[in-house]
């Protein structure tokens, strides 16, 4: 079995009734009514994905809202958490409409704010729905980075919540206003370094919070490359080192990299047991080609078959570490 | 011969005399007196770094002021321009009275309102007494980034003058007071990754400056492990892939990264004739043991010798680059 950890159904999210109502909300308008999208529309947005799952054989994918539009910087704490149930409740018909292909994970609806209550409150209602996992913005400020630390106490209710029903959070950045930082190619990275990086730093989170987890994606953002220098940093401040917090169960990365020097890179540097298959396909360059393989960019499995990983290796990257740490994984999966 | 081509003299900038100065600027005071520093103090500040070279054969480092004292987010633009040439002078004595061993990087007066007329004067004043090269914050405002990207119109003073004296701008981050960015562990990757990212997307700024060279540190910030992604993005966007701002000359990298894994990373990723030999020494974690080694984590000589690169190709890295890329160094070395 091959499970893809890290999906976003970008073209569901680009429904024109979907963005239309987030345009109305956010121009004060604020809809009564929630878009009304058909089942045909909804597996129509999703016809190039399972194509492209089918090609590359791929069994199952975890699959988010589209990550650019969280973009919890804009809207009231009202409008995010209607704006995320929104998307949760399409996610879900989504997968329900594909059985066996899809399971879902979540968007909340995060605000400069901070009222984490209610974003945990989501995490428990879209739980109970069978979501596996959650997207958590680490900025929420639009690429201004201007919250705390998101490893504050400000969000120990967010924490409670994903350890007591056992679901990941997937560290994800969404939407930059900041031109220093455009999306796919630097914000989510900075969201990735920085979010590594305060889970090294923050010295009680995981004493109060022993079996929470958290998901770094785009393979980690700097880990592979940088990790000799995390470590020294780490000890000279006396922070809990990138091994340790990879050791213990706590974080995790995806193998969203997307050449084969990358993915090896990535098997290099970081335990297999924190590795978790992902493509992104097709949300950051869909479509775009590989010149070095004559294939799509984020066919990343293919990274994966060509790199020196044993057989047994590859299936835990495939699918059993997913299983281990998306537990509630296991009712949308076939087998 | 060994080209340490990124160090910084940590050890004078904190000074007291140094650091009450800019204590006094800050509070208003505006000291009208340059802190007097005798050549003793000087060369003492010096003493671990220069027995450093000597135990890891180092011949001569390019070195300036201290990073995190840039800070040009604090001041006001009359006060950061006499603060920049305090460091430089103060850099240019210790160069002198350690004849063979330096040669001096600048500092320069930024500042968020940008007068990057000023920027200009100081490259061209400082290296007419010759500095081979500037560090310039592509940030600038403590970690928020609340400037336009680096690469716009407004900086155009400086990267005339840059092209104009043939010195390479080495984009390095400062001092953060954003939380969410601490300054050797994320603020200067992301300084790194933004300013690479940056250089890809600046469509006219390398036919407007065709000759003008930028060093990015930290051994590229993501870029070894993160390439393929960006080649993607590139490709989807119609940006400048990094294969195209690296082999053209205008963008290079150096080795301070901190074990052999890393290293070797950055010997696959980036081409050789990109690369120059650094360490930070001893400046982001001084004196800090990498276990796997048994000596200093800073001591980036011994991953290079440690790699699989042909001994005409370390000596590449090792001196020939950094003096291609810094030509007025020249008048600083021995041979």
């Amino acid at each position: 079995m091959i499970i893809d950890s890290h999906q976003h159904f970008v073209r569901l999210a680009k429904h024109p009734e979907v963005e239309g109502f987030r345009q109305a909300q956010l121009s004060a308008k604020n809809p009564d009514v929630l878009p009304s999208i058909s089942d045909a529309d909804v597996k129509k947005s999703l016809e190039q994905v399972v194509s492209l799952m089918d090609a590359r054989n791929i069994d199952v994918a975890f699959a988010s809202p589209r990550a650019k539009a969280m973009a919890t910087h804009e809207g009231t704490p009202e409008q995010n958490a209607i704006w995320a149930d929104l998307n949760n409740g399409l996610i879900l018909r989504a997968c329900q409409l594909n059985p066996g292909r899809f399971a879902p994970v979540g968007m909340l609806g995060q605000h400069p704010s901070c009222p984490s209550e209610q974003v945990a409150k989501q995490i428990e209602r879209w739980t109970k729905e069978g979501f596996v996992a959650f997207n958590f913005d680490p900025d929420g400020t639009g690429g201004r980075w201007q919250n705390q630390p998101f490893t504050g106490k400000h969000n120990y209710p967010v924490f409670e919540a994903a350890q007591a029903l056992d679901v990941p959070l997937v560290l994800h950045g969404s939407e930059s206003i900041n031109k220093n930082f455009p999306h796919t190619a630097v914000q989510y990275l900075v969201a990735d370094i920085t979010g590594f990086v305060q889970l090294m730093m923050a010295k009680d989170l995981f004493r109060d919070f022993p079996r929470l987890r958290f998901l770094i994606p785009h393979g980690g953002g700097a880990l592979p490359c940088q990790i000799g220098r995390w470590r020294a940093i780490a000890k000279y401040n006396s922070w809990a080192s990138p091994d340790e917090i990879l050791g213990n169960g706590n974080v995790f990365v995806d193998t969203c990299v997307y050449n084969d020097l990358n993915m090896q890179m990535l098997f290099d540097a970081v335990p297999l047991d924190n590795m978790l298959f992902g493509s992104e396909c097709d949300g950051a360059f869909p479509g775009v080609v590989n010149e070095q393989t004559g294939d799509h960019y984020d066919n990343t499995r293919r990274y994966v078959d060509d790199s020196k990983l044993s057989a047994g290796d590859k299936s835990r990257v495939f699918a059993a570490n997913a299983r281990r740490v998306y537990p509630r994984a296991s009712r949308w999966l076939k087998s």
